[in-house]
This record gives C-alpha cells, structure tokens and sequence, in this order.
C-alpha cells in the first residue's frame, strides 16, 4: 500500500454546504417571519467565497480565517437583502451554519472505512474551529484536520497541500487528494500528489454546469466515495 | 455546560511511554542480539528531551518538531551505548517508538466517553505526525490534533495553550487542560484555563517522586480519566 493518507476537500466533496443552508435558511424564514429566497442566498454566499480568498493569496490582505471572511460576505448580505434587526449572536449563529452542514450520504460510512486503513483528514478552506465543530456535527471520523489553517494560505496555492503532507511527515506521492473539483485536482498533481475523483452532480444545485465529470488523468475516478473507498481497499 | 473543549497533555498522562519504550527495547534487544537496559535508556532519551525543547524555548534555535529532537538524543544515546550497525529506516523505526506508545488502562474509554460532550484534543509537545500516528496506533479518538507544531513553540510557553484555543474559536475558560503534571496545569490556570489533575504515579516507574499529588488549586482532581469523565458528565 503506497499511499498512506487521503485528503478530502470538504465542502461540496464530503459535505452539501447548499441544501444545509437553505434548509436551515428556511427555518430562520419561519422563526423571524421572513420571506427571503435561501437558494439566492446560499448561492450568493458562495459566490463571494473565491473573491473574499482571492484577496489573501494575493497578499492584498493578511491571512485571514475562512470564518471571518463567511462573516464579512453574510454582513454585506444581510444589508443587500435589507435583513435588519438581528442580534449579534443570532448573526454569529447564522455565520456558524458553515459549522452545521449535512454530509453526502455516502460519506460518513465511506470515511469510516478509509480510516481503517489511511489516515483520513480535511485539505480544506474551512479553519480548524470550522472543521472540527463540523465533524462533530457530521460524525465526520478524520484523525487530524489540516487544510488552509495551518498552511495560513488557502487552496489552490500549492503551500496549502505541501503544508498537510508535511504535518504529516509523508511525501506527496504518498497521500491521495479528494475532490469533486477538478481544479482542485490539479493543483495538487502538479506538486505529486494522487488524485481521486468524485463526482457531485448537485453541490450547486440542480443546474449545475461544473465538474459533471472528471476532466484531467485522475488516479481514481469513482462515482462516491462508497466506491472509491472499495477501490483503495482493493489497491 | 460552561467548558466546550478538553485539552490533554499525552506523555505520561494518555499514554505510559516508559513501559512502551521498554517493551519494544526488549524485542530490540532479542532481534538484534543486544544486552540494552532499557529502563536506563528510556529514562536517559526522556531526560533529554526538557533540554532540547529549552533551546527552542529560549529562541537559541527555530521551531523544530519534536520527532527531530528525538532523533537527535537518539544519535547521541546510540553513540553512548556504543549502539552500531543500524541501518537508517531501523534507526528512523526506533526513534518513531514514541508515534507507538500504549495507552494507560483507562484512557481509551474515558476519551471515548468524554468526546460525546466535549471536543477532546492533545495539547502536547509532541508533533502533529507523531500525534496522528499515535492515536491511530493506540485507537485515542481525538476531534483534533492541536499543540506544539500549531503554535512553532513547546509547552509551558503561553502560546502554546493558547494558539489551541485559539484555533477553536474559545477563549481558555472554556477549556479544561488535563494533565499528569502540576506545572503543566499552572502555566494553563495562569492563562485561565480551567485544570484537572489526574495522577499517573508510576509514569516514572516505581521510583518516582514527583507530581504524585496534586499540589495546586485546580479544578478536577481525579484518580483517573474515568472518574473525571463522571465528574465532566455531571457538571
């Protein structure tokens, strides 16, 4: 067995950020007599996400955590949506959605599994408190969260991934990248990471364009992570 | 429930890293034809290693991760012992015996019960590949791998304990550091932090004269990680 570890990306690969927030967008409705359209909203959210990060890998601005760049777009929404009047708890609570969001179903068990023979953790963008208050809510087994926090840079710069390898004392060439990105794919092949593809045809809703399939020489192409666990078993 | 996070020092107060050490010394010694004490090396490695973390301490050499410092008192014991003829993946497997320690009877149960309220993690010295394969190794469900390597310095420094907190988003009064050692506890209380103090008497071996009792004002005071897992469950 050459690879010793597996990175997953976590939103949208392990976790469905979109449906999370829009279910709990419409209990929000519900409690605050609201009528505002948490497709829109998820959607626009995550629309500012690339931007907000673009600004620290640029070195525009100093590094900054994924929570309080969740917390400058949600400010900037709730005016544009002409949301007024909630406490600063409740906005911190609403920002923490990030903290609260649903597994894929094939991800707990599959990652269950995986842990038996890899170290499992995050390569994501979320911060440590971000990431470890979401597996508890998720039941997410990972044996060490990584990602953008400890590298103090966000994916796809190439310092974030080296930075996880070598937490880890491993190489590369010894950890698989997970993704349903396929840029995210590689950024890591190129520094000689393995990759694995996973498919999530519905991360941004039911018009989703992007990342339908695998689009680069991928090690693994599954169609969840069920399958890819079977195969890194077989392998 | 005022605490959100528990915070364990691990050698000596998870996992008995003497007996361990011992225990592969003496298979060692049988696979390699070798006459080792091993009780006298195990105490003379962990007599190195405040030494070593003090030139890190007082700024007279950069961060360096404590498998690296293990590794140096090791080429310096082995010399000492007169100790030849390893090849470099041996000399690397022995010097990883500390990603290889066994837990103390209690630990693993306790952990596993605490962790159902708490995020418990290790705020050790010890380096993120050392505590990653640790747990695996020893089955200790961390949520999180904080510590040394988080915050490029070693424990009782302040920043230490607080990059922990820090990185999840809670202020040291939320956090209960749990330790074998009275001044491991005291740098933590001064910060704020809540304390427990759980004895590990023969952490030394038989002989041992220090951190028998509890000689602060903390807290927990507890026989063993059980008792406090009751004693958390109830507060």
């Amino acid at each position: 067995m050459k690879h010793r570890a597996l990175f997953f990306d976590v939103f949208g690969t392990v976790v469905d950020w979109r449906s999370s927030i829009i279910a709990e967008g419409v209990e929000f409705n519900r409690a605050n007599g609201w009528d505002v359209d948490w497709e829109l909203f998820a959607d626009q959210w995550r629309a500012m996400y690339q931007p907000a990060m673009q600004q620290v890998r640029s070195g525009e601005r100093p590094w900054t955590r994924l929570d309080d760049l969740h917390r400058e777009s949600l400010d900037m929404l709730l005016e544009q949506h002409q949301l007024t009047g909630l406490s600063e708890p409740e906005i911190i609570h609403l920002n923490q959605v990030w903290h609260r969001l649903l597994p894929w179903p094939d991800s707990v068990s599959a990652l269950t599994s995986m842990k038996q023979d890899y170290i499992i953790a995050p390569m994501s963008n979320g911060n440590i408190a971000l990431l470890t208050n979401l597996a508890k809510f998720s039941g997410l087994p990972w044996d060490v969260i990584l990602g953008a926090e400890i590298a103090q840079q966000y994916k796809p710069l190439p310092q974030t991934y080296l930075a996880g390898s070598k937490a880890l004392g491993l190489d590369p060439e010894q950890v698989v990248m997970v993704a349903a990105h396929n840029d995210d794919l590689e950024a890591a092949q190129n520094l000689g990471f393995a990759t694995a593809f996973v498919p999530r045809p519905l991360e941004y809703g039911p018009n989703q364009d992007s990342d339908l399939e695998a689009d680069g020489n991928w090690d693994y192409v599954c169609d969840d992570l069920i399958e890819l666990a079977g195969r890194l078993q077989g392998s």
